[in-house]
């Protein structure tokens, strides 16, 4: 599938796919002679998504890709002359077609990191003109907070495609909340390119485009062990419903027939993997009364029935009510597996209901997750950043009148700060040049929001958060499957103190900035109220 | 461009692009011999988006080159075989393989237009294992509040590429921004695919990135009329700077060097098209005075510039400031233009704090419109629905424990009833086979929510809603462009009532059902808690 991947990111991410200004100020650059000089850029983010304590780093791969096969057709460069102002140099024409990355080196942290707010998540160095076509990361979290929410009993199924932006943005979801700690997709596209386990069996039309037993065809199935000739399933599973019907005191009245036609024709067609909706019309007078009919049979003929579906209403209730019925079966027919068939709830369900879900007593055993997870309803948007923190060697810092606004400037490493049990503490940014910190040896640093005291830390370990990814137009690093990747994220999460894991008010993580790196914001912003002599040298 | 798009959305919609289920239900449809009985799916939406009175529909241009280039390829059929249970009949890939929507008929609403909520959509009739394929649309109303709240003076401008769901997810949403409403999108790849007007200058990066004078080169400038020889720019300005900060008593202590420097860069390199970011540093201490300095050098050379960006704190305020600096250069200096220069502003711009633009002073000409707009922050997606409406000539209802979540049955045409002023004021839902309501007489009908009681209408004019757009593998209606659907949807907004626009707690429109299908849901309803005499039959 890697060549599926590669081209599907060519397709997905084409090189004109950004803003307007990055080719006029490119062209500026250009125009002034400055698009050599050597610039540096960083990726951040100001808050941490869902009021929660923690991010996941994630879509290095995508970046490198992109970097690796960044160039402008001559469509592109047609189209870009017909948009910049007429009076635009033609050269810059001939620049543009010929411009590639093989001038960028790009540091980041690595793939699959848990992140926290203000730290540098990548950094572009290379030519100013080139730098200013960010790379964009994507981060997410909000699948991991669901994970969190789940607890590590309960499967996780992502079914969001339908309700997100675009074709596009279902399949950059489907990848990302699989990585986040999700089990499955319904998405069979992300399937193909990222190799994620699909799962998904019928809708609400299949049942409801049957009316009658008349539709089944074929109506036989020959037993998994061979051991029969061909069985007519439909009347197998009438006795089966007679019985169940006796056992549970249900009155037959409204069953539907054409419901337990459409659960008939799918167990002929896939009896190793029958888990029919069971909610068409109603649970307990219907829905679940033909599924028990029908799985009974295949139980007879050796076949193991999954489970049901429920897509609609109180989910925990229902769940409850299932099981009983499900052991109730296991029981009376002397089949023990019967208790143990999964109950998969799908109902538009949020991380509050999640959280919920193992308050309340249920017996779901698979979440089927859309809307709430992939357009994360409560933060829709990650505020990501990207700044230039570097010019011809010489620092470029961001003022503003809203602090929280102001960039660190600088080219800086990061390197995260453990404590005796292993949990991360505290993440300190430092300039480059600085030598790095070492374990239990303490370091004097300040925090780089809210009270910025002084403080000394000494850390058991210490873990360096930078990494070269990309240089001279190679990818320097093995690039990780989404599996890989996945992985990374959930041993990263693992390592976090349950304090910054709680989905309510988490404790905030530390990130500080080294006793250097204060100084020189310090310096800076000196110089920058000092800064107009240029005025009077007229 | 038409190349381009077409070979952009086969690139973003993949045939495999859809859920699992759908290959899991076609499989049984197909190994019961019943892929190919003559079925019909119906696409509407439960509520409107954002709590506001309408919708507009939009993306049919997608879903018609989609169907027309339906196929599975042989990698995809591949794909297929390895996720679907092994147990699957091999022939059933071969005729994946064949497959295509030659036998798809599609009606829908007319491109463009204000639809509400219960209302189909988009009708799919054709084999029932092919239809369940939904084709996906694109509704978008979010764009067209922003408007309405804008007024029509303002400009908006749609930025939010960096903040949507992936690649694609920002391409997505700046087409459909662009047809709700807005004027201009800062996307590239937006605008030689859809072909948007496109906008955008300098970024706080640009204006950082210089730190003196000395790095600007060229230094000169011609006169627009060509009336001199090279000027040199910065002397000039810096005159400029000295008599803009006598007339406005200006402190020249804190005007920043790198941001004169930088504006002068990109004067010089686009001295038609002059509209810098003025809030890197101080807008009233730095950045407007250099503004103001550069502009007015540019008119000395019979250049126009454009205006400023305003990227921070209170956007209304500091318009105001900023226009009155602009009033008094335009008196002091005699230059009318300068005080309608343009002012834009693009501080995470929400819909209310639109709302509130225009109930406080300000001076804002252009809004750009980033987070708020793409990522829908009050309602991040659309509950859209597709579902199973008849099969073999005979009406499918889904009933639900919910009410709410009930389909209306049947093949069924859409009328609009417009009163004596042309306002719509009812949908009216008629089965297809029904005569068409006529203008001027009463008819009599049911509202499918709220209180059912049949009401008796009389319209003064009808509207057809229901278009055959595809059929037998053609599209049988003009393409809309991406400019073209603009249009319509504005033109359709126009005919609304002002009460069903409202942005806060709009009047709900009113969709109903005819007698006929009234009828029919309620025998449906009857037989279906009538149905299990099969039972019996055992």
């Amino acid at each position: 599938m890697a060549k599926a991947l590669e081209r599907s990111i060519r397709e997905r991410v084409p090189t004109l796919l950004t803003d307007l200004y990055q080719f006029t100020m490119a062209y500026a650059y250009w125009r002034s002679g400055r698009h050599n000089e050597p610039a540096v850029f960083e990726l951040f983010f100001r808050d941490n998504p869902f009021g929660g304590g923690f991010s996941l780093f994630s879509g290095m791969h995508d970046c490198l890709l992109f970097l690796r096969s960044f160039r402008f057709t001559d469509e592109d460069v047609e189209y870009l002359r017909s948009v910049l102002p007429p009076a635009t140099d033609p050269a810059f024409f001939l620049f543009l077609r010929e411009l590639d990355c093989s001038g960028v080196t790009l540091h980041s942290v690595p793939e699959g990191t848990v992140v926290f707010a203000r730290v540098p998540l990548m950094e572009v160095s290379g030519p100013l003109a080139v730098g200013h076509t960010s790379p964009s990361a994507n981060l997410k979290s909000n699948a991991a907070r669901f994970r969190l929410a789940a607890g590590s009993r309960r499967k996780l199924l992502e079914m969001g495609l339908r309700r997100a932006q675009g074709p596009d943005g279902g399949l950059t979801a489907s990848r990302y909340t699989y990585v986040g700690g999700f089990d499955m997709t319904s998405n069979v596209q992300a399937g193909f390119l990222f190799g994620i386990p699909v799962a998904g069996t019928m809708a609400h039309s299949y049942v409801t485009s049957f009316s009658s037993l008349e539709e089944v065809w074929p109506q036989t199935l020959v037993a998994a062990n061979g051991d029969h000739d061909n069985i007519d399933l439909i009347s197998l599973t009438k006795g089966w419903l007679g019985r169940v019907c006796e056992l549970l005191g249900a009155e037959s009245g409204q069953i539907h027939e054409g419901e337990l036609a459409a659960f008939l024709s799918y167990a002929i067609a896939y009896p190793h993997n029958f888990l029919p909706v069971i909610d068409s019309y109603s649970v307990t007078c219907s829905g679940l009364l033909n599924f028990c009919a029908v799985a009974l049979s295949l139980f007879e003929l050796d076949y193991s029935p999954l489970g049901v579906r429920l897509d609609s209403g109180d989910l925990c209730r229902q769940s409850v009510e299932v099981r009983h019925v499900f052991r109730l079966c296991s029981e009376q027919f002397s089949i023990p597996a019967f208790q143990s068939l999964l109950i998969v709830g799908t109902n538009n369900i949020s991380e509050y209901s999640m959280a919920e879900l193992n308050k309340k007593e249920n017996e779901i055993d698979v979440v089927g997750v859309g809307t709430h997870l992939v357009t994360c309803t409560r933060q829709p948007s990650l505020g990501c950043v990207y700044k230039l923190v570097e010019v011809r060697g010489s620092p470029r810092m961001k003022f503003s009148e809203d602090p929280e606004k102001s960039t660190v400037p600088g080219r800086k490493a990061v390197y995260r700060m453990l404590d005796t049990e292993g949990h991360p503490f505290l993440d300190l940014l430092c300039l480059c040049e600085e030598p790095a910190p070492k374990a239990c040896v303490a370091v004097r640093c300040h925090p780089v929001v809210g009270n910025k005291t002084c403080q000394s830390i000494t850390p058991s370990q210490v873990s360096c958060l930078r990494l070269e990814v990309y240089t001279k137009g190679q990818i320097t690093q093995p690039l990780c499957s989404t599996a890989e990747t996945r992985e990374k994220v959930q041993s990263s999460i693992q390592t976090l103190h349950p304090r910054h894991k709680r989905l309510q008010e988490p404790d905030s993580y530390i990130v500080a900035v080294s006793e250097k790196l204060h100084h020189l914001i310090a310096e800076i912003r000196k110089g920058s109220s000092n800064n107009s002599n240029f005025l009077l040298a007229n």
